[in-house]
């Protein structure tokens, strides 16, 4: 048989060493200048005091101290994979070794329950070189377990001290980053030197931080992922010119990866959750502005067009949301273990009847599909599980139910791209991005520095400009409520419609809606000409 | 804004010309060889007399008399679009401007309805040019239309002879060219001295004719965006540890997408429809078979794992198709129209009590999404419409109850790629293939051969040693039943059991089942390295 691709492009990829250029050459000539001070809010000041008087810090080539130290640094995944993980793992490495060959990195499995459990590997060259520009997090494994009770810190602590680390970097989104935040200051209250460094993960483009933290890894490898799906629909549309595709992008409660994908192949309609939100509207005014754009379009004789819906919809939704809840509460009050035993007509039922009169009326127009996906019990966190309710089957359901009263039937097509995007090879941006996160992280570890996390900043203009940096994690932090009680942590960035990117998009949409202005960007290109290989999202560009 | 993408690949694509190459470079130096001659069904005597006793036609580069003529050849897509498709119309038009400048072609707009409506464009340098290497049928656009009736092969001849064409392309599938075996016959008799091509196009790889017609246009790049995905996901998997992915692939009847994948990204199973139906297989045995991979791969702590599913599968499943066939039966006891109008608990009310026990119990098996599938109503050609039928929710549904049953609880994601690949940029080997399709097609005009498909022969060795052809759609052709009567049709080409791909794939599988040996082909390369760009599909390198 002939060679195989895969094992083509990730051999070729893997020496792919010299591609990726670090931004702190020479370890020898690197300082950490302190910065501006953060505003730290009062419960921060409780709960983080140790670390909440860290100043922004900013990686200089000026000095000349040779940094040589042995370290041992810990690193976990924690939370959804992203494309330039095992970068993050690569860079660390090779600049560690480059400061001193005796140091170590000790990999812990499967995310946050590795450092729990104390299960672990050291790291080898073959390790290393076998992840070098590969997607996924399959070094290591990850998890979603959080560090909740004190005897959480507790056994992270004895792990680390048993191993005797220099430093931990946990790589992971907003919740995982409160928890490295956490985890600094219980490190440093039981007097343990190891530095604690996060390191900005997610898909979802809502972790950022401006203007220091402009974008998280991972984001624009998916973005362009389903971009290159959506792309080859909108080619689809006028060839065949009959069908109407619904498209779900993941994303959680953010909008960007949407928003991203719209830039990159300006299709018909791109719902914002953020916007609607904002706008208050109902599900029934949605379903409108959707049937508008396509009533518009079959009038000058075009039967066809893609609608991007955004994972979290539902939630924006105010009226959605409060059914969301009564069901919620409903499922309390006859108790999850009983409810889950419950036939499906049995569940309806019960819950219905719990109902306002509202709330009936509203769960009845829904489609027989989100109708069971609402009475599928709650998640471990109590709550309703939102993600397996179908929005784009929802949007798109309520859309053809609606048009064809108006006599106009549609032919559709729903799509949900999410899991196929996390794990691609990631874009020499994000590569290069990950790569020069842990080779940042190693040198805060060296300096002893905790509680931080690394950034690059300046990263829409050219290479040579970006600048990397250290935040204090305790300065990103706010008093929000999670289970109905005040907590600390990293609020989520979600689509700002003041921002230069929602602007531009809000110009440019009704001439998407009509015209057919699709773009398609085809698959991700790692050689040839920079103009494509070296691209970046056009929202952090746009948003500067 | 920064420059997108999309246009920057396109108009880099639309330029590169030069990168492929043309097999039959000189026009001055072809002659056209007989070769062999095909047997023909006695059906194909009595209904294409006029084109039956066509021998094979082998393009050979030894002739030096000057093809000059000026020429007007017309070109429509038949069917769902392919990669590829617009390279065959470049590819007649660069050739036929090559001979003589003054040559037209004239694109019928809307697939097969532009003929019978005399709906076209004559085509110019910058419609060409607008579309090289790009995917999708957009230029023309394309339809699903049948020259059925006498009536309609008499609008198409109407056409033809208003605009005094010297030649016809038609690119299609299977039924596509059965039609234009008929469309030749039938100008031959009338006297037209039009020729009429057909170009072997589709993505489901079922349209084959070996060793003449290796494979169709569209196939590789379709089955390579899949397999980027699937690959994607395949490294997803030992990353977060714990879904079971369910990947329903298109590919109607044929599973030769599937096969493909399977090669390209190695899963833990790939179901193929043709060895169930050899194998007189049950629902139940299919599902046990999928069980009993998961069941052994939990045994050994692994909780993860991908299924690829072929589209059509529900089809060869012997149970399913009688429950099918009963409830068509039963549909059209009621009436379709009648059908249509009622409740969906109605339908099912006056489906149920004209099934079988036997039928009665297994459609009460099967899931609810299913159910309300089958219960759709009746396409356009009086069928239960299977593609409405939810393959991979079936299976995931009724593994995920049998394994629950046994104490193991999946975490489970259905896919559905199919639209996504159908109108991709080509790979290298989609726009050579295609050019060159449209190249010699020029040439079968220039020759007024009539009633031929033009294939390629040797692919699946080096570029240098490609052969054009010429084989005869009556040699094709097979007696089937289609709606209860006997038709001339080209039969599809499915999954041959005792294929070389088909015995590397049952060699493989039971390893690829438990142990990971995942591949991450990644996203189709334009430039670059030719081991990567220059690929070509598994499936056809082993059957050769």
């Amino acid at each position: 048989m002939s060679a195989k691709i895969g094992e083509m492009l990730t051999e070729k990829l893997k020496k792919q060493k010299n591609d990726i250029v670090p931004l702190l050459s020479d370890l020898n000539k690197i300082s950490l200048i302190e910065g501006k001070s953060f505003e730290v809010c009062s419960k921060a000041k409780d709960e983080l005091p140790l670390i909440c008087g860290n100043p922004l810090l900013v990686f200089s080539n000026k000095n000349t101290s040779k940094i040589n130290s042995e370290l041992k640094v810990g690193v976990l995944f924690s939370g959804g994979p992203a494309s330039g993980g095992h970068n993050v793992v690569v860079g660390l490495y090779d600049a560690l070794k480059e400061m001193n060959p005796k140091s170590q990195v000790v990999g812990f499995l499967n995310g946050p329950d590795g450092l729990l459990k104390s299960e672990y590997k050291i790291l080898t060259d073959d390790d290393i070189n076998n992840v070098r520009n590969q997607g996924g997090f399959y070094l290591l494994g990850t998890s979603r377990t959080k560090f909740e009770k004190e005897s959480d810190m507790q056994k992270c602590y004895e792990t680390i001290q048993k191993l005797q680390l220099d430093g931990l970097l946990i790589i992971g989104g907003d919740d995982s980053n409160t928890n490295a935040a956490h985890l600094a200051n219980y490190l440093k209250k039981s007097n343990s030197k190891t530095s604690v460094v996060g390191i900005p993960k997610t898909i979802d483009g809502d972790l950022a931080y401006l203007p220091y933290l402009q974008t998280s890894f991972g984001f624009y490898t998916a973005s362009m992922t389903y971009s290159e799906m959506v792309g080859n629909i909108c080619r689809d549309l006028p060839s065949s010119r009959k069908i109407w595709h619904f498209v779900k992008l993941m994303g959680r409660s953010a909008s960007w990866i949407t928003l991203e994908v719209a830039f990159q192949t300006q299709p018909n309609v791109a719902l914002i959750g953020e916007e609607i939100k904002q706008k208050n509207m109902t599900l029934s005014q949605v379903i409108d502005m959707v049937c508008d754009v396509i009533e518009k379009r079959y009038s000058s004789g075009k039967k066809y067009g893609v609608v991007l819906i955004p994972e979290g919809i539902v939630e924006f939704i105010p009226e959605i949301k409060n059914l969301i809840q009564a069901i919620n509460k409903a499922i309390v009050n006859i108790g999850n273990e009983n409810f889950l035993k419950m036939h499906i007509s049995e569940r309806r039922e019960k819950v219905i009847i719990e109902l306002s009169q509202e709330n009936e009326r509203l769960f009845a127009s829904l489609p027989y599909s989100v109708q069971n996906g609402l009475l599928s019990g709650l998640d471990p966190h109590g709550n309703v599980q939102v993600s397996q309710i179908a929005s784009d089957v929802l949007i798109m359901d309520l859309v053809t139910e609606r048009l064809h009263k108006k006599g106009i039937k549609l032919t559709t097509q729903a799509h949900f791209y999410g899991y196929d995007g996390r794990c691609g090879y990631p874009t020499w941006f994000d590569a290069t991005y990950t790569y020069n996160l842990g080779r940042a992280a190693s040198i805060l570890v060296a300096y002893r520095k905790s509680g931080y996390m690394v950034t690059i900043n300046k990263l829409h203009n050219d290479f040579d400009s970006w600048q990397v940096q250290a935040i204090p994690l305790a300065g990103m932090m706010n008093v929000e409520e999670r289970k109905g009680k005040e907590s600390l942590v990293i609020s989520k960035y979600l689509v700002d419609l003041n921002s230069n990117a929602f602007k531009e998009f809000e110009k440019n949409r009704d001439k998407w809606a009509i015209e057919d202005s699709y773009l398609c960007p085809g698959p991700i290109q790692f050689f040839g000409d920079d103009s494509l290989v070296k691209s970046k999202s056009i929202t952090m560009m746009l948003n500067g």
